[in-house]
């Protein structure tokens, strides 16, 4: 800005000309010329600090003056904010510049920013429609990035009903609080007049990755009469049934709806006609990741249950599977009813004639991985969930199976009612189900090793690692690997085929890591499957946390969500003993991160500290991991 | 046994005359005499290797020799075996002959086998007329000490109906499974004809406390029918709905209801017309625990919510409180209401309202238990479970609530939904409520403080002790610890009164263990609660592990129930780190456990061995723990 009086000039610019194209609303090049006018002595004063500042910075900067009296004061000079796209765009052309070099580009851009490169976004002509045409009824706190559309809904309880209808929605609260937790995550997005970036709604948000634009002031909510109006736009008044569209990167509130399309980057790459000159924004995406490669000593895995999913990643550059979940396989088409069948067998003989018909369509849905993994590491983990989660809730699904299952929907209600647990999350589950109904983990070691024998045959390789989770004794990974073990000597002596494959443990309640020890001599690999270690370390339901966590947070109690950003007191303390002890008794075993946390770039920073060979993220969080991993080996470094 | 052949002499007998009344069924007087008059010579000889003997292992032995053409040739020689009281009473009578002294004495009494001076007996009239007409139908394991009666019921269905008719059951099953885990812990009683002292019933029924007779082979249990016949007794058959009655401690089985009793011991404890003449039993019982009080070193206080449990405590020997959990008061009568109410405000301040309501009467509360402890150390922890379990959750009960709040049964229903948690356990409980609410825990600790000052005033001494629970970050406490200590000083203002108190935390999940330093530094002491500890460090929910935890400890991969004894592996390591580092904060911190552990001898030991200052048990429990933590004390100067 400048203030022009008699004898005030008064101005603020951003100096570094890279940044002004991109840097919205910057206008630095009229403003100079402006001074250059009134003032040539000051102005040239201006253009040597402005040199002086660059070299000194090597950064865009923003910078305050005012000439008073024909005096040039320098008021304040910090490196200037930028949109993530202009952060990455200066950085680059910094490099080509020869001002800084690619180890100090990469420390200057945040990785979270590199989500907004990935997120889906508005349709650009069709925004710039919406713009024209006045549809953009007001602005709030681009709380949670991303672009959503979907029918307005004033309280949760609407939200959860209209989602089950099958419609997507925007919930819309004058501020939230731990009753709209099930609300929150009906809904597409979520928009608030009241409250920051730290608030309830933007935490929460966050934690979900839904869209977000929170404290819109001039949002006026009337849950009475169902419906909002805008202060200052009386031609706006949006009632429940109306569609909004939220652009979470700006804070913008649309009136109607506006089709999503995935970002340029992702279209660049799924869409096999697009080359990289159809977009520049994927042109600086690949050349910050091949810098980061060249950095980061970490490696970078993905959490992937499908080969599609696995395609994205490798794309992104994933590295290997270091999650594979074998229990979503189980919901696919055809496959939950023999599941069912297994849960009601009464005896191990039904109970194996159940398994008999899960196994081939597991090994095709492995075989279907290890397709695609073509000879990189692929970390499969056994079943997980408590059984009851297999079982229909709702009555007019139990008539349903009962009449597939040839039995009664009170047969169905009592395995239901058996299996029923008060705190599932610490109930029947992981290897303790393996380690009760052994036949399970013979069924899935047999799907997985046939699978790897059958990929090999058409010629890829294949490196499966098979993973036990839940794991607190070691003898509850003795027993698994036993079976395991068997199981493929059997596969190799059938097929007459010789393969390699890993044992490994998921380390996710504290016991796991207290004796890690004992467990990395069994395990030839270990994963930390952080999520979970942070439920138990900390107490912690992740589900039901809404009611105070985000609070917790505002108070500062934790600094951040324990749930997005490793708690390195309480769970860090517990991942450092286990690496600690389980290089004691294993010195080359491979220890890795698979947690929703491997995509968080604090976290990300703390498991380079702590030497773990790799993290392993959602496909989409794959660029961020390789960024924020090239970062740490960069700031590592430094302090060495 | 003897077998005298023509030249064979073959017998076994106890040599100790102390224990021979008291062992049943040995017939060494007899045996001896029948000796002597056969062959002089040999039995001189006996007679002197029996003094030999005796020298050398001052204990009762078990002796088994033969005669052969006149030879004497010992076969065997072994510690005797006993029953509890036996063994009080052999290790009472050796010290009065100076033959070992009350330090030895004291390690040859299992703590466990206190348990069966205290637990119920039957009337002891009413048992021999039971033995005399035939009524003990069968014997099996003594699996679960004590003695119970009610009706057969066959399965866990039927135990749940029949125990929600108010009537007491016993559960009877060729053999228990997970999914009997509900009937087992709705009956009084459990009876099974298949399995051993390990077995799923035996492990269970001991978890849970219950009467339970294993491994009874003569029974026919036929579940279609619903009866079941003996054995070799065709005059019996029970039919579902007779009454049985279960002698724990002997492994009898008994038709028809009989009486139980308390013990002898309670007996005389509480009945105050009756004499430690009046039963030999308290007599040894007495003496035991005037030796354990001299050894032991680690103190031992009671968890009791009323000052009725304080009697019996104290009278047990307790020197404390080692917790008081104040939400059983709540459910008391006139307490529910506005505690409901207090649940259901809105804001603030009608929860301001519906806590002015509670003070008064959890003021009462704790002037009656301060009022019995008389100057000993009693900790009161703060409202510690999750709000939902204060509400209704028939509709029937949701109804009554709702004409007496003058509100709807919608509204109830809708707070119970808010108030849903999917893992109660890990969820919005402990200290978190007093973090969010903080008008709850000022409410608490005005009532204790209030309660201090009114027993003060009394002419007693009070020394309060506010235990924070759920202690994982320090932040919490010392938000909690502001409050508390607000409103001590608010107390000692507005009456004038001054008093001492100490706030401390409970540690009871992992965070808490690890972060122990810093937060000790605000904590005047900690107290482990082990049950929760226990649950979070393995991740294992108690109320559900019935599917799978008795499976664990066949399989040997817990060699103990981590419930009923300390993991001190994994529990044991959090704890050990949490001790070592709270002393570095704070020298004298007072460190105890309150978890039901606090009853194991063997974790008892562990807690020695840890060098805690107390452990704190059910007042039930404080007479074994007063043992055991002698034993802990001489075997470890034993080692030194």
């Amino acid at each position: 800005d400048s203030a022009n009086g008699d004898n005030v000039f008064y101005g603020e610019f951003l100096m570094n000309a890279q940044g002004e194209d991109v840097v919205a609303g910057i206008r630095t090049p009229k403003l100079i010329k402006e001074l250059q006018a009134i003032d040539e002595d000051s102005y040239a004063q201006l253009l040597d600090i402005r040199v002086k500042l660059e070299d000194h910075y090597r950064d865009m900067m923003d910078v305050e003056f005012t000439i008073e009296e024909g005096r040039l004061f320098m008021l304040q000079c910090r490196v200037g904010k930028r949109t993530a796209i202009a952060s990455i765009k200066i950085a680059i052309d910094m490099v080509a510049e020869k001002r800084i070099k690619p180890k100090e580009a990469l420390l200057r851009i945040d990785p979270e920013q590199l989500n907004q490169l990935l997120r889906p976004i508005f349709d650009s002509d069709e925004k710039k429609k919406a713009i024209k045409s006045a549809k953009v009824i007001a602005k709030g706190l681009a709380a949670g990035p991303g672009a959503a559309s979907g029918v307005v809904v004033f309280n949760a309880q609407d939200a959860v009903r209209v989602k089950n209808e099958g419609q997507d929605c925007i919930l819309v609260r004058v501020e939230t609080s731990p009753e709209d937790i099930k609300g929150m995550d009906a809904s597409e997005g979520i928009l608030t007049a009241r409250g920051g970036m730290t608030s309830h709604a933007a935490l929460v948000a966050r934690q979900m990755g839904k869209v977000c634009v929170a404290g819109c002031g001039k949002l006026l909510i009337n849950y009475k009469k169902r419906e909002m109006r805008i202060d200052g736009r009386e031609d706006v008044i949006v009632k429940e049934g109306d569609y909004i569209s939220l652009d979470g990167s700006t804070g913008e509130v649309i009136s109607g709806k506006l089709e999503t399309i995935p970002s340029e980057v992702i279209q660049v790459l799924v869409d096999k006609t697009m080359t990289e000159d159809d977009s520049p924004n994927y042109k600086m995406f690949k050349k910050i990741m091949k810098w980061a490669d060249k950095y980061r000593t970490l490696g970078v895995r993905t959490n992937a249950d499908e080969p599609r999913q696995v395609e994205i990643a490798l794309s992104f550059g994933a590295e290997g599977i270091g999650l594979t979940r074998t229990e979503h396989m189980f919901f696919g088409e055809g496959k939950i009813s023999p599941m069912r069948e297994m849960i009601l067998a009464k005896t191990k003989e039904e109970r194996e004639i159940a398994l008999a018909k899960l196994l081939p369509l597991q090994r095709k849905d492995f075989e279907g991985i290890f397709s695609v993994m073509d000879g990189r590491p692929t970390t499969i983990r056994l079943i997980d969930p408590p059984l009851h989660e297999f079982l229909p809730h709702q009555v007019s699904e139990q008539e349903e199976m009962a009449r597939d299952m040839n039995t009664t929907v009170d047969a169905i209600k009592a395995r239901i009612e058996s299996l029923h647990e008060f705190n599932p999350m610490l109930g029947f589950r992981g290897c303790r189900l393996g380690t009760i109904y052994p036949e399970i983990t013979a069924m899935q070691a047999r799907a997985i090793f046939e699978a790897t024998v059958n990929v090999i045959l058409s010629g890829k390789k294949v490196r499966p690692e098979v993973m036990v989770p839940l794991v607190g004794h070691v003898m509850e990974l003795e027993g698994q690997d036993k079976i395991i073990r068997q199981v493929a000597r059997e596969v190799m002596g059938e097929t007459g085929i010789e393969f390699k494959y890993k044992v490994g443990a998921m380390i996710e309640i504290p016991r796991g890591a207290i004796t890690a020890k004992k467990i990395a001599k069994t395990a030839e690999f270990l994963s930390f499957g952080t999520n979970d270690l942070t439920q138990t370390a900390l107490g912690l339901s992740r589900d039901d946390s809404g009611s105070f966590l985000p609070t917790y947070v505002e108070k500062g109690i934790y600094a951040r969500d324990p749930f997005q950003t490793i708690d390195e007191e309480g769970v860090g303390f517990l991942m450092k003993h286990a690496v600690k002890k389980a290089r004691k008794a294993r010195k080359k075993i491979k220890l890795g991160i698979c947690g929703e946390h491997g995509g968080d770039p604090q976290s990300i920073e703390f498991c380079h500290r702590l030497g773990l060979n790799y993290v392993s993220c959602s496909p989409f969080g794959v660029p961020i991991a390789r960024l924020a991993a090239s970062q740490a080996s960069i700031r590592d470094k430094k302090k060495k």
